[in-house]
């Protein structure tokens, strides 16, 4: 019997139901949907990084990191990363974001496959983004 | 060479095109998308559980079960469980749904990672759910 | 260490930013969200199949598969497809085209679960397909 654990970073705001951030079974690590919080303060409500594009991606990127590092992972055992937009006009601006975050965490080349569909989101959230991860 | 085995819970349309309910190999079982039709009456048209969040999401969540189930797994198992919603508006009420079914269950704490998005779904339906789970 | 590898078919696009048209790592190849682009030809853009619905979900299937054989797998070891529509009314004419062309394949009754959401996709694109692939 494979134990499943939750991971949950310190950075995190608890979840608003029943999920975990991340979820480790097995080799496979699952990342929740991340978005552009700022690291949790202790009795403050979940606050985003910023308004802008940039900021939310930016930080929602950091979010994902966060979990799969808690679940001992890191970007190098991401196979899957699933980018929501709320707007088609934003793909070029995330991509540029995405790229030069990769390139500043030193990761060559690509991390993942990657899917990007456009969606609705709480209102002033302009990404989410979700990962699988194979361990091992 | 692992085996591909289709899922198929007795209590279920058939699907509307050439997918399973669910498919499991090796150890990973992914459940398909599933809505909130009441258990297949031979002979009649699928119907919804009724209009109401409520009532489909409970009933959706069943139906996730059911495919769990018949592949020899349960919400245990689960790893990702993906929440298509159509309206922001709907997001709480269906947390407190999600957790008293949870509860109800008798599954303490999360049962798995989440993602939740707002999306097109055909008219009536306000909620589908898929899920991602790893066995042994 | 299980090492990850890009899958890249050399009918494609290189992808707009760090992603890979599919990953493999261990026993599970993820093919990344693929569109109606025709194959790549030197120099030229990115093309689409055609307008219809029936060119872009018939080329977009023949890009998974793509994926799926520089990953050394097939339909044979797909266990999720998702698929992604930008209009509820494209669904039952979706399913006739899939069925079809999984039929042709030689793909006897269903391929992989599935999930079908409507969203928002680029200018011009009706149909976006992913998948997950256990081998071995």
């Amino acid at each position: 019997m494979t134990e499943k654990t939750a991971v949950t970073p310190e950075t995190h705001n608890a979840p608003p139901a029943r999920f975990s951030h991340g979820v480790r079974k097995g080799n496979i690590l699952q990342v929740a949907g991340q978005v552009g919080y700022l690291p949790h303060v202790e009795g403050q409500p979940a606050t985003l990084a910023g308004p802008s594009l940039r900021e939310q991606t930016l930080r929602t990127l950091e979010n994902v990191r966060s979990v799969l590092e808690a679940g001992s992972a890191s970007w190098e055992d991401a196979v899957m990363i699933r980018v929501y937009l709320t707007d088609t006009g934003h793909f070029a601006e995330m991509n540029d974001i995405y790229d030069a975050y990769f390139e500043e965490q030193g990761i060559k080349e690509a991390p993942a496959a990657r899917t990007t569909v456009y969606v609705g989101l709480p209102a002033g959230m302009l990404v989410e983004i979700d990962a699988l991860a194979v361990l091992g």
